[in-house]
Formats: C-alpha cells, sequence, structure tokens
C-alpha cells in the first residue's frame, strides 16, 4: 500500500503493545465478558505508560493530537484484539462521545463528563435508538419528548439497545423538543432513569451491555442541553461521521488478526497430502480476503483525510460502513471456515469475533438503509443530469 | 411443491407438537444449555404420547417404520426448534448411531446399547475426528490403533470434537487394525476412556458438549467389535450417508422457522414510511431464501428416495450437504439482518440458530472437500468421456 | 438423481441426435445466424424421421404425447445445442404458442395456424411487450387497445422486443378492449402490420430478430380472437406456465453442455506443473456448477410434475425461473473462465452461450419482479399466520 | 473522493471531449468494429488540437508528462467510451508498448518504432500468448525459442491470441535463448511472419482483432533485442506492472458510463406505480456499483502513487486486477439488468461493454493465477512469522 502518512514507528508500538501485553490477556476473559473492567483498567495503565493511550484525542486533552488519517492505523492495530480497544480507550460508545463532547460541550460540561472518560476513569453511553415504533434505523420515528416546565425540561423517553448503560456514568440523549430534537447530557443515576433490562444478545464483549433504559418524567435544566437546543440531529451527524469510520477502524482490526490467525493455521496443517495452505480453494479464500480488506482500509483512510480536511463526509462513509461491515462479515467467515474445527472452538478468537462482529452490519444505519441513501443521492445527481446540456 | 408423498396429517402433528409444546419451552432454556437434558426427558414423553417418536426406526423398534422420503418433511418440521429433534430423539450424533448399530450390530449389541438408546434413556457418541495430525476432513489420516493381543484387542487414541460424550453411556469408535479400519464400541466408563477436556464452541447446545478424549491402553473383546473388523470405513459410510442428510433436514428445518420468524417481523414494523415487508431490499431477501429452501427441500427429497430405493448417494448427498448448509447460512443470515437489532438479541432464536448452524459447513466433511470429491468425480467421467466415441 | 420417469433411451435418443446430427452442422452457422433457417429445415426432416419431433405435443397433432415431466429431459437435452430445439420445434415463441393454440383455438384455427407451426413449416411470434410507457415487466401497463366496429375489431397497437417477428406467418397479440384484455391471432402480413425497426441485440440467433411493430388501425373479425374476449391475461398464463419451465429447460441445455466442454478442457490442458483439473479454484467452480444444475434440475421436474397433476404452478415457476436463469448465467460464467482465452474465442460455443442467455434473467418477467412476487405471496401468508391461533 | 491530485480542469477537458465529440460518433460504428480505424485517425486529431492526447507521455514525446496517479483519472474519463482510448491513444496494446520501449530501446528503436506510434501513426502488438503446450497463464511454459546463427537469431514461435495483430506495423515478441528469455522487435512484414488466423471473439472492437501468428525461421539482428538478451521476463514485468492498471482504468470507465446510463433510465422508466429508481431492488445495484467503483479507484489510485514513487507494485497490481476486474464485470451485469430489454438492445452500448470487458477477467494472467499468486505472497510471509519472536 503506498500511503504512509502514519508514523510507522508509533503503528509499530501499537502493535507490540497488542501482541505482548494485551493478546496474551485475552484468554482471562470469561465467557460472559464480565470481567472485562478489570482487565480494561489495568491494560489502561500500560497504554499509557508507553503513550499509546487516546490517540486521536487533542493533547491538551491527554492524547496524541493525530489527524484521523494518522490514527486510523493505529484503531486498526488495537482493534486486533476485543481487548485492545478498551486498553487505548477508544472503544464505543465512548470514543464518539469524546469526540462529540469536545465539538460541542460547554466548559462545565468537559470538566464534568468529558475529562473523567477521556482519563477512562468512567464510562458512558448514546441513547438514541427506541422500541417500536420508535426510532430505529429511522431517526425521523423518534419519539423521546422533552417538555419545557418553567426553566426546566421534563423528559421521557423508552430507549433500547443502548450499549454500555450498564455501568456507565452519563448518557447522553436525543430527544423531541418544541424547538426541535435535541441532545441532552445527564448522569445515569438521575432520578427517574432507569434500567429496564439488559438485553442478552448475540455479542457478549460490550462493557455495560445493550440496555433497556426508561426515562419516566427525568427533570434536566438547561445545563443539561448539550449545545443549542433543536440542533440534536446535526450534532448526531458530528458525532456519527467519524463514528462510523472509527467502527470499521476497529472491526477491520479483527479482520485482519483473523486473517494472520488462519495463514498460520493454514501453513501449519495437513490435508489431503499438502499443508493446508497449498489448497487452491484455501489460497482463494486468502487472497479475496487480503484484496478486500486492502480495499477497505484505502476507503477507510480515505475517508478519514476528508474529515481531517473538514469535507463533506456523509456519502463516502456510508460507502465505507457498507463495504467494510460486508469485508469484516465475509473474512472471519472465511477464516474460520479455514481453520475448521478449531475455528468453531474457542481456543482461537474467530468464532468470537465472527459473532460479536455480526451486529456491524445492523448498527449505525442497517447496511440496506445506507444503500438506500446512496442510491437516492446519486439518483438524484442523475436526474439533474438530464436536465443539464451535455458535458 | 409437486411431492407429496409424506402423509400431510402426520406432518401436521409434528408441526402442532412443536409449535404448542416445544416452542414455548425453548424460554427456559439457560444461555449455555446445561438444562437441555430435563427438558428432553420431558418433551420426550410427550412425544411419545403423541405417536411421533423416532419416526424414522423400525416399528419393531418402537417407531414409526417411515422411508426415508417421508421421514424427512418430519426431521424438518422437528428441526424448526433445537429442542424438537431432541424431543423426537432425532438428534446427532443419537441418530446415526442408531441406523448404523440397527444396520450392523450383534443382537447383544442392540439388546446393550441400541434399545435404551431408542428409547431415549441414554445419549452416545461416535468418536472419529482426530487432533493434528490425525484424522480431521481427511480420513485417510486415521491414528488410532488397536492391536491385537491375545484374543483381545488394546485400543489406543486420542480423539477430539466427540460431541455428546459427557453423559454418553459408549461411543463407536473408528481405528486402525492390523485387517484395516475397524469401528469398535465400548462404553464410555471402560478402564482407560478420560474426557480430558470440555472444548469450548461457538455452538452451546449440543447435549454432552463437544469434547477432547483420551483411549489409553483400553482393553476390549471381539464382542466389542461392530459388524466384522477391517469394514470401518464401509460402515462410517453407512452411517454417514442418512447422517449428512438428516443433518440437512434438521438445519433446514431452523432457516425455514426463521424465515418465517422475519416474515412475521416484516408485515408488524414500521420504517421509513412503509412496512419493512413493503420494502424491496426486504423482499429480496425472503424470496431469495424461499427459492433456495425450495431447492434445498427438494435435493433431499430426491437423495431420500435413493436412500429408499437402496441406490449409491454419495454423489448427492454431498452435493446435497454443501448446498443446504450453505443455504442455511444464508437464510439464517438474511433473517438475522431483517429483524435488526431483535435479530442481535436472544428475543428471537434466530441469532442461536445462526451461531449453532455455523458448524454444519465444516463437520462431515468441510464443504470445500465435498466439492473437491464431487468435481474428482466428474472430472474422470469427463477424462472417459474423452476416451470414447461420440454419442 | 433419483426420479427416472423418463424413458431413458428416448433421452439417450435425443443425445444421440444432437451430438451426431446437430453439433457436428454448428460450426456452419453464420455470426448474425442468417442462415440458421436453413439449417433449422434440415434437421427437423432428421428429428421427424428419428421420431423425435414436437415430443409435448400430443400423438393427435404428430408429436409423442409426453407429460412435462418426461419431456423436460429431452428439452435439456436439445437445450445443449442452439439449433437442437430448432431441429425439435421446440424452440420459443413457437412452442408457447403451440400449447396455447392448442389450449384454446377453434377448430378453424388450429387449423389454420396451429397445424403448419406444428409441422415447423411456419413460424409465429407472441407481441405483448410495448415500447415505454407501455407494458414491460409490468404488465397492467398495457396500452395497446381494439375497439369495438361493427362487428369487428379495430387494433392499434404499438410493441416491441417481439422475438421471431420476421418471417413469422402470425402473431399472437394482447390487447385491451372494453371487456378486458383479448389474444387475438392475425396474420403478419394483414394490412396494417409493419415490422419497423429489427432491434439490434447481444443475442443473435433467434430466428426471426427481436422487432419493433406497429398495428395501425389493423381490422380484425370476431374469427380473430382467441377463445373469448376478456380472458387474455388468463390465457397468457395458461402459455405462461409452461413457458417459463421450457426456457429454463433450453437454457438448462446450454449449462450442461458448457459444463461438460469445460471439464473436457480442464482434465487436458496443462497449468502451473499439473493438468487445470487437479487445480482446486477449477474444482470449486465445477462442483458449484455441477450442485446448481442438480438443484435446477429437481425445480423443474417438481413444477412439471405439478403441471401433469393440473395443480397451479405460479409460486413455483417464479421460483424455478430466477433460480434457474441465475445458475445458467453463473455456470456459462465459469466455464467460460475455465477455457480462458479458448472460453473468449467462438471456436467453443461457451462464449455464444453466454451472450445469447444473458436476457434469460430479464424475460418473462425480470427476477427482480418476480422476486417481489414470490415475497410477496409469502408475506401475506405471514400476515395470515399472525391473525391465526397457534399450530 | 479525497484525493484531488489530478488537476480537475484536465479531467474535465477530457469528459467534454468524450461527450461531445467521441460518444456522439459511437453509433459510427458497425457491428464488428471494422471501420474502427477510421474513427480512430479522426477524433485523434480532435485530441491532439484539445491538447488530450497521450497524457502519460514525457512532454519530449509529445505527451502531457503525467504521473501516473494523474494520468488514471483521465485513462479513466477516456475509457467511458470504446473510442474515447482510442482517441488518446492510450489502448492496449500500443499503451503498453510505448511504456516499455521509452523505458528501454535503444535510440534507433525509439526513432523507428516508438515515434510512429506515439504519434499514433502506426500500431503494434505484443507476442507472448501461446497455443498450448506453450505459455498461457503460466509464463514458464514459454516455447518461442531464438537460436544464435554467427551474430544472427533465428526465431521460430507458434503465438495466439495476439491482440491488434492485423494492421500492426511491428511486434515485440518474447521468446527463449540460450541467455534465457529475450524481448525481440521486430517489423510484422518481416520474412517468416505469418498471421494465420484471425480467432473469433467474443469482443468486436480491438482494432487488428486477436490472432494467431506463425514465426517461422525469422532472421533477426542483434539490433533487434530489446534491451539485454536475457531480460526478457523482467522487461516483460517493467511493461506489466502499468499495463495491468492501465487495464483497470480503461474499463473501470465503461462502468462508470453504464452506470450513469442505468441510474438516468432508471429515473425516467415506469414501472409498477414508481419510477424504477424508487424500487430498491434498483436502489441495491446501483449502491452496490457506486461503492465497488469507489474501492477501485481508491485501489488504482494507490497503486499508481506506488508506481510513481518507484516502489515495488506487484502485489498491489494483482490485487487491483482481480478487484477491478471483477467489479466491472457485476458493475455492467447490473446496468444491464436495470435497463431491461434496453440493456440486452445495442440501442446502449451497456451490452457492448458487458462482452467486450469480459475477457479482461482472463488476461493479463486470469484472476485465479492472480488469487494463487496474492495467497502464496502473504503465506509465505505467515510462515516466516511463525518462525519469529512475538511482535
Amino acid at each position: 500500500m503506498s500511503d504512509n502518512s502514519v508514523p510507522g514507528s508509533l503503528r509499530q508500538r501499537v502493535r507490540e503493545f497488542i501482541n505482548t501485553c494485551v493478546i496474551p490477556r485475552e484468554a482471562e476473559l470469561t465467557a460472559d465478558a464480565e470481567n472485562i473492567h478489570h482487565l480494561r483498567v489495568e491494560l489502561q495503565l500500560e497504554a499509557k505508560a508507553r503513550g499509546l493511550f487516546t490517540p486521536q484525542l487533542p493533547v491538551a486533552l491527554g492524547g496524541l493530537g493525530l489527524a484521523w488519517l494518522e490514527a486510523s492505523e493505529l484503531f486498526i492495530e488495537a482493534g486486533r484484539s476485543l481487548l485492545g480497544i478498551q486498553a487505548l480507550n477508544i472503544a464505543a460508545p465512548d470514543e464518539g462521545n469524546m469526540h462529540l463532547l469536545h465539538a460541542v460541550a460547554s466548559q462545565a460540561q468537559q470538566t464534568r463528563y468529558l475529562e473523567p472518560l477521556v482519563r477512562g476513569e468512567k464510562r458512558s453511553c448514546f441513547s438514541m435508538t427506541e422500541p417500536p415504533p420508535g426510532a430505529g434505523s429511522d431517526p425521523s420515528m423518534l419519539l423521546a419528548r422533552a417538555e419545557r416546565v418553567g426553566n426546566r425540561w421534563r423528559l421521557s423517553a423508552d430507549k433500547w439497545f443502548i450499549s454500555g448503560a450498564v455501568g456507565a456514568e452519563f448518557t447522553l440523549l436525543l430527544a423531541n423538543t418544541d424547538v426541535g430534537a435535541t441532545i441532552f447530557i445527564l448522569p445515569m443515576n438521575a432520578p427517574g432513569v432507569t434500567i429496564k433490562r439488559i438485553i442478552p444478545t448475540l455479542d457478549k464483549f460490550t462493557p455495560g451491555h445493550h440496555c433497556e433504559l426508561e426515562f419516566d418524567n427525568v427533570m434536566l435544566s438547561d445545563d443539561d442541553v448539550l449545545g443549542q437546543p433543536g440542533k440534536g440531529f446535526e450534532y448526531a451527524q458530528i458525532r456519527l461521521d467519524p463514528a462510523r469510520l472509527t467502527h470499521c477502524m476497529r472491526w477491520l482490526g479483527t479482520a485482519v488478526r483473523s486473517l494472520e490467525i488462519a495463514e498460520e493455521y493454514a501453513v501449519t496443517r495437513q490435508s489431503f497430502g499438502a499443508k493446508l495452505s497449498e489448497h487452491q480453494m484455501v489460497q482463494d479464500m486468502i487472497a479475496q480476503s487480503h484484496i478486500e480488506i486492502h480495499a477497505s482500509r484505502l476507503m477507510i483512510r480515505d475517508a478519514c483525510a476528508m474529515l481531517d480536511r473538514h469535507e463533506r463526509v456523509r456519502h463516502e462513509a456510508s460507502m465505507t460502513k457498507v463495504f467494510v461491515s460486508e469485508t469484516v462479515g465475509r473474512v472471519l467467515d472465511r477464516c474460520l471456515q479455514i481453520c475448521g474445527s478449531s475455528g468453531i472452538s474457542e481456543d482461537l478468537p474467530i468464532s468470537q469475533f465472527w459473532r460479536e462482529a455480526r451486529a456491524f452490519r445492523i448498527y449505525d444505519g442497517a447496511n440496506e438503509v445506507h444503500k438506500m441513501s446512496i442510491a437516492r443521492r446519486t439518483l438524484r445527481r442523475a436526474a439533474a443530469r438530464l436536465l443539464e446540456p451535455v458535458a
């Protein structure tokens, strides 16, 4: 690959950290990941000591001040382990919340909420998705509502699939108000906030699980509004543009790691008179995976370079999200297949990755929704072309 | 579909049993399926009471004496629930073991081993697969060995991914002897038999797990030989031909059920101003799934009709195994996608099916191995054609 | 495959005829197939002499009186050559027209139109599709109109992609009337009928090309109505149900033949130190093709058995059309790839088949339209299920 | 997309030239493209007048002196028409030959062969591929041989699928010698050179066709050796690295154009109560095509940037070739499908592109061969990793 905009030594240091400190601890994770919190704290100390913590954040906040293009390779490297992104404090939803708070939050909000988050002392969640008939893939179906009552807000909402809610210090929450959709920021122990249910899901390794939350007449002040009222969807987009891409980076890391493992398995294991790696059906799966990972990486980089130049990246982020999430699904599936019964076992991390990554084709906008948006955008351009003179 | 060789009323009775007795109990299964045994016993009583138990076995053994073509639809119906195949006592590996024992075992072996298995009182396992460098996809790599010592056999073997071993009463085991590969039958509590490890795997709902077994100088008599020494591969094939197809039936059931659920979800849930079911991308996934399930069902029936006529079915069984296992993977994946976050949750059984069915593309011969065999067989015919006169 | 309902000897005789009489004549076809007519006449004589002509028609009409299930294998065999289906007089659109005329036409119409068609002396066409904004994939957009004028009909219509129009003796034509859509039958030399254009298309081997036709105030009598006025769509469906399946049979024949050729190429040609046939990527393509052809054949047979039992086959025909047309496209593409530069050359017939078969995914209802119909049908059932008690 | 390294105005000028001068002339091309030569000459004059001719060549040679990264977008734009790449004189095989001659040829060879080629006055060919059992996908099977006879060379060779041979002024030719594979340069009218056959192929628009050539004891001097004897494979690689990428650029242009046409068709045509563009199955095909074209473009750019930095690009060029050729095949197929019967007709250029582009998955190394190489390379790295200490 051509682009070497990421300082190679930094990337190498992250890889070394993941390989020597993080991966050896993976075996300690219990099947239900209940103990991920302890490992997280310990590994974050080591990441800080090595100067690898929150690389995407400004130096003033304790980060490395990297541009997105530079940070992307580190995210991919850290993504090679589900613990790696916890160790660098770049996991969802905290990473996206840090980005949004840094961009929009008041100084007081930053002190109270952002700074402990950045230090890894606290976790947070983002309350947007609602049970039917509320907002799922279609955000216009938002039902959460905050009423103006005197100089306060009275919030009522049902939310579900809120990742990381158990143990989160605070949540960002999107609700309708008279002036339009608005993001509020509130502590999870505020009166009226209830975790109604931990939703049992296919993936097991999200600290704080995916939850159903109830917000029952929660009283909030103007200080709890993020930025300006009515700008909720705009802020959500500020969060989403990079958050969509950092999802791509992290999950691509699992594909990269799985392919390394599958290749090492294939050059070792014998079958039908030859090494597995000499069978062309295996070579086919490996080559196809390399090609798609290569394309994924280039799409991520391209979109990051646009983010770094403050260009509108929505179209490219959608294309990247669809392509990378499909690639990750296919690559993990192929690697699992190559490793056969070992792929099915939890002795290798591939089956775990395969299971954990499945939701990525659904959340942040199901791929079908993104494809609809991509097509509608380009079809509008086509309709416009027909009204223009040639060339 | 055209063929109505299965008595419709029997099929309807199995469907009713699954819908009203079995599916309502699914919620009782714990995440690790530790309690599947109790449910199994209880549901088997009900299946017996309804005259639906072991439909594929001869009436003399307590079955319904159905031909494979007739039984296949019942297997698919029962496969709509992971508990359903336990309830009818048609789950792997017992179902295949019953078939083989019925075909080959001595009367004494039938009394001791087969009859309690048929009644559902005992479970069994089949010890064939070995850790590297032993027999995996390539059975010719078999390392297990039974030496003749006087008029006895001394068996030494390492086996792994032996499904159902924990709690099994006995195992069939394939080992090399001086007269060729031989199948032995022995109790799991025989001296020298050790369950070394329960292998943690992606799938969780196989009663008795997948295990590593050690057979350390286990002493066996001639009465412990199944059929004749040296015919081990032949007997394995007797077991495999229908066993490959019954896997197809059972797993196809999970696809059928998931599609029902996804369709019901789609006609209920609203998104982007229309029911999900009105969006063509959803229709595409649903139609494609119906088409592939239809083809799968016809391939299963065709091979069953051959089995019933005692025709050689190896080629067709391979084609069916590849096609059905790929179909099941795709259909479950699409259904999960249609149901979105509900698909990811364990509120619906789809994500569970998706996870449980993954290994089906690997075991019973990885699909790549079957494709290699299919191609080699047809390529040999092509080479022969070139030596023949035209037409 | 299990089913042997087709008399093997008859099938073998068709295969022998195709291999020894038809295929050797393929080289005489010019690139633009202008001379297909002469070859057709000559080969039909031979087919008649061998008792293989119009096997699907009643004995009274000069056919073999085979049921659809029996005929299907002969259609596939004949489909191994583009000339083969001409030789047996079972090519579209004549074959479908014969079926419809036999089912609905008056005795006078049968004498005048059907009998010469059956004897292969005349060709015909079927005028349904219209240029935008008329009826394409969506038949409800039909614009053709026949007005009652006294006791006659005045027909005005624009039709396009009317296959076989050049040289056709007559056409069937679907038009709206006051009593509903009606099929007329009229000679192509009737006053007011004009072939406006031969549409240049990707495929080159349809005798009579694909044409744009104009029907300008063509005066017709009641004797020119097929069956009863207002039943046009019903009759079109009578024609389409088997016609959709015979398309599947004929095109599947090209896939079968191409796979034979590719296999023979692969066992002959050397590359990278081994025969092409020993490379697993080639084996993968060959095995996958066999599997899909096997499934295609079973779907065709299943639907034919339903036709023979006079069961409603619309759903199954749609599923079969989608699956077989996609299979044919994929198999031809793989065979072309296996044969490399020889596949690209016209020395082998594969590239020709690949080109000719492409339209099959579009006509007779684009596959997308069939998938929409299949899904809507099953989704209606799902909606109904939700209103029912369990089981 | 982020990268704007190509001067936008230059790209816009090529697009305008293609849209206003080239595309309007496409209708003049006869079905067999016999008259492509006249159109080529005429359009080249216009391209020269507009300063758009041979943009990839040094200014000294009459080109625009663009780096590969800059030139790539112009190649894609020109590739939107099969005539466009002729107009800019950037079609295969001349473009690759110019690159190789510029890099390696002696001053005398450049004057005699390169300069008329650059000016578009002459065409050339590249004689590498041989009929079985010679060099096809596997170059090590090279059979062509040049014997040293005194101070001359006596060349004997059979070559086939030599593109552009009819009307070519000269050919480059790869043959074995005692010192290794060597490239010779010789006029096509040299004694002993015979065009044995124009191979009829699926594609029709290559000026000079694809031919079988015989070189029968052709006598050559040392002046006819390109560069140094024995370096034939090295020089072939110098040619291939960019040539593989320029194929990608040119063919990607046909995909870009087809997608524009299909979108315009979809926003215009009505079906089932809505514009085609409102049907999600169409949107799916359009979005997927945009995503894959986006990835293709980024892979091309990445490899071009490496070429421009004189980095080893073989691995990336292989990945790009496979991905882009598969993308082009899929996109053209989808666009054809969207346009329905119009897609099948030659009224739109899509079916022509679809047919012409098919060979791209085969030549320049069949995709299967590239995948094998990609996998072997990465598997060697995996084997090496296993011998290394962690990290």
